[in-house]
């Protein structure tokens, strides 16, 4: 691993100082763990004693070995600011309730995640060294399924895959939205962080209904119409009587999701994919602007990607295979490299869902309003066999696919992370933003890998950003290169709609003082004694 | 009035002892106002003093004459339950503001009123007397007005009419979704309170994106992309950063919100209204569940509305047409007087948008599967003219109709109140809610008035109990026939998604207690002094 050497380094060269602070711990394998601040190692090691009671010997993580996966991240982190002290995985919401009981008591923080795989915002590692990781992963059954409804109550440790398998088991008419790597991801996870999908239900967060938390201090909420009794409308109906809780629990720290509610998109009786080829960087601004109004009258019904030729070319190549200098790849030498394996600057992915004769009646509105900005539209008769395309084929309709952890790969040892400033879903914000974006990328010499994730009126642009995590100057340099970004990006209005756990409380503070406020009073309200993530979007 | 001879009736009958307890004032005109409990006469006029420094003499409104029409509501109010101590009417967030201040200084509760024409559910009246209306229709201004992203940023004193004005008078290609009633309706209001419309934009909630809420302390939070400085994204991005908080400031009383924004449904080329008319009152459930899957996979992409025949003819005829007796009004009488009307025991209301082409493709698919359940599938061709055809007509496309308000006028001096509890969107709740509601209102000796609102995978059944409010007699009948309707539907899980004045704490004891634990925890923090609306929903 080269995450080893370059501890090594960092010890030797005295960089890791705040490593070997009073928390650390050393271990035998070379690596750190860290402890809370301001817990004694004896109360540690007592609380640790107490949640082996709870769920048993083997399921406490709390050395070396035990918790290097826990650890493992892409993002850079030079001065050891992620480092857990180890994990927790209970395997039912009584386990959780008891876990959350002894970490008031010794005050030890917990940092939940569902199956860890939050893949380009730093996978499990916690906002600050020395959470202990709650990991849910073996609460992993699907609750309820309502096939009339197409409705799903799941636990946060079912993966995508698990839920697609027991779909394709039962011959149930519905597909899923996947987000990236959807195979290894959970869906209580994705859709707690508002991830996006692919499909008219790419908005993760919006068909979301019902939610079970479980509160600092063991309150098990049922949120909507979840504590009704007798009630068989729990995944029916999103917003209950009263305030409509479930937002607050979504990338926030109030409390610990148990069991979500999800709706599932119907199998539609024909489904047909499209990619719009655009030759040129510039192009982003017309295929932006003809878009928006198709999600906005729902003509096109799914979450629309625009993928820049590097994103797209990543998947399946390393760099060297395009350019060997360290230098930012040239656009002509892009443009080549992805005309030769039939894509464009820009390849834009969308689809049609009904019927033969509803698609008939639709897709020549589509096609001339596309082929207007000068873009190619495609589809499987010219596509068919095209990794990209079929990688796009597979995601529109909701299928399992792991080909997006390529990128991890571009560039030397894996390190890879994500900023996605939101904007208005016009072209002249693309044009701006994928200017400056290249601008900052290629001042720290690296390579601007963008897509944009069309909803109906805001985009996301998700911008990768791919380096060697074997090389500190060069995790040194993404980390300074991320901070300009987010705070360029800030002064212009463009912020982020999520965030790696290394840039959170930055971004919080784009967000607003009475915003930060009102979220500190509702921690307050919650969870007093901050047990539960501190730091997660910049909320102590 | 018969509000005049009622109060007079229950003063001399000593049932009023409740009106003259401590906090209330006689008035010249007979009727009451309530002041706060535990507020002294002397307190409750310094306030009022300081309110007027910063509205003005003429916008604080504390004597009979002048609070009068704030007290008027549909809803039976035989105890003075719901009676106000009078209004103040700001122009602006500062003067909101400093109305807060003087409510925290003198604990004087304020009730949010947006217009205040919340008809079925207490008008502007506060969940328990003795407060003062917070009247914020001075705040008309609408701010923002995007006409790429069709969005828009209103004021709560913004209606439905003067939105639809400036859209038509501004030739803008968008569509409003109203609720009933829409022209004298606030935007803000009715979304505050998750009403449904009738377009596909009929989840008014759903289509909100961002608000500004003034707290108890005068902090001023922007919600969702609100305070990012220079962003041009507050109405296009629903989610922002952190914690989701809009939510929690619908059907509450943590803030005043003062700005809010709403996406608008781009106009379609063509829209073609359908109405399935359906013989027999059984055919309820078959109706359902053929419009399920359509609103699932978005075939129909409008708020569906299952009308019953006496809601319908209510809207255009006095009950003494029909029927002379106060016996409940036969089926086969009401069948009678429908099919003369040219209405079915259920007419089903649903719209197709789209180009020619489209709706082609689509109306065979929805003809077929209606026509299935027995149904006669009519459009314009037979129904042209039909007032009611021709009221959805103008629903479905957010058009502006006044027409409903014909219902309080059913039976004698206008008396209604609405209950409206939700069930999943399956042929079996359907059937079930309109016996046991048909039951309970014929046990009470009230006629059964339904409709069902079909989202798409819940419906709220919306129950128009009619009586004449000019008759104490009636009025206790309708309130005690309202508290069997919430227990009785509510043992069964079915509870109220909204709630008039007079059931919002019972409705809020079916929601369980974390639920309630919770929204104490949460008012506590942002309102501590208990000054905005206590008793809304529930929430002390």
């Amino acid at each position: 691993m080269s995450g080893l050497s370059r501890r090594d380094m960092l010890r030797s060269a005295g960089a890791g100082g705040a490593l070997l602070a009073s928390g650390a711990v050393a271990s035998p394998l070379g690596g750190t763990r860290m402890l809370p601040p301001e817990l004694p190692r004896d109360r540690f090691a007592a609380a640790v004693g107490e949640l082996r009671a709870i769920v048993g010997e083997e399921w406490v993580f709390a050395d070396e070995a035990t918790t290097i996966s826990y650890k493992k991240s892409f993002i850079p982190d030079l001065r050891g600011e992620h480092v857990p002290s180890g994990a927790v995985a209970p395997r039912s919401v009584d386990e959780v309730q008891a876990i959350l009981k002894v970490a008031n008591t010794y005050k030890l923080p917990l940092w939940p995640v569902s199956t860890g795989h939050n893949m380009g915002y730093g996978m499990a590692t916690p906002a600050s060294s020395g959470q202990m990781i709650l990991d849910l992963k073996r609460m992993n059954r699907i609750l309820e399924f309502d096939a009339d409804l197409g409705t799903v109550l799941v636990e946060p440790g079912v993966t995508y895959q698990q839920l697609n398998d027991y779909i394709e088991e039962n011959d149930l008419p519905f597909w899923l939205d996947v987000p990236t790597v959807g195979p290894i991801v959970s869906l209580v996870g994705n859709t707690l962080e508002r991830g996006v999908g692919y499909t008219p239900y790419g908005d993760h967060f919006f068909m979301q209904c019902g939610m079970e938390v479980c509160l600092a201090d063991g309150t098990l909420l049922k949120t909507g119409m979840g504590s009704v009794r007798n009630s068989n409308t729990w995944q029916a109906f999103k917003w209950g009587y009263g305030p409509y809780l479930d937002g607050i629990f979504t990338q926030s720290n109030f409390g610990v999701v148990t069991k979500l509610g999800m709706w599932l998109m119907p199998r539609p009786p024909v489904y047909k994919p499209f990619v719009v080829r655009s030759a040129n960087l510039e192009d982003v601004a017309k295929v932006t602007d003809a878009i928006r109004p198709f999600r906005m009258n729902n003509l096109i019904p799914n979450g629309v990607l625009m993928m820049g030729a590097l994103y797209q070319l990543a998947m399946f190549h390393r760099r060297h295979e395009i350019w060997e200098e360290d230098t930012p790849i040239p656009d002509e030498v892009l443009k080549a490299f992805a005309a030769k394996n039939g894509l464009g600057m820009w390849n834009t992915y969308f689809a049609l869902y009904g019927t033969e004769e509803i698609i008939a009646a639709t897709e020549p509105i589509l096609r001339s309003a596309f082929a207007a900005t000068g873009g190619e539209v495609l589809t499987e008769a010219e596509m068919a066999g095209n990794p990209w395309f079929e990688h796009h084929r597979t995601l529109m309709r909701g299928g399992m696919t792991l080909e997006e952890i390529g990128l991890v790969r571009w560039r030397g040892a894996g390190g890879a992370v994500a900023f996605a400033p939101v904007a208005p879903a016009k072209g002249a914000e693309t044009f701006g933003q994928t200017a400056l974006a290249k601008e900052i990328m290629e001042k720290w010499g690296f390579d601007y890998a963008p897509a944009y994730a069309v909803g109906g009126r805001e985009l996301h642009h998700i911008i990768f950003l791919m380096f060697d995590k074997g090389s500190d100057e060069e995790s040194a340099r993404a980390e300074q290169c991320m901070e300009e970004m987010v705070t360029r990006f800030g002064e212009k209005g463009w912020c982020a709609y999520r965030s790696s756990v290394s840039t959170m409380d930055l971004v919080a503070q784009q967000y607003g003082a009475e915003n930060r406020d009102v979220n500190a009073r509702l921690k307050q309200a919650l969870d007093p004694n901050h047990i539960i993530a501190p730091g997660k979007q910049g909320i102590a």
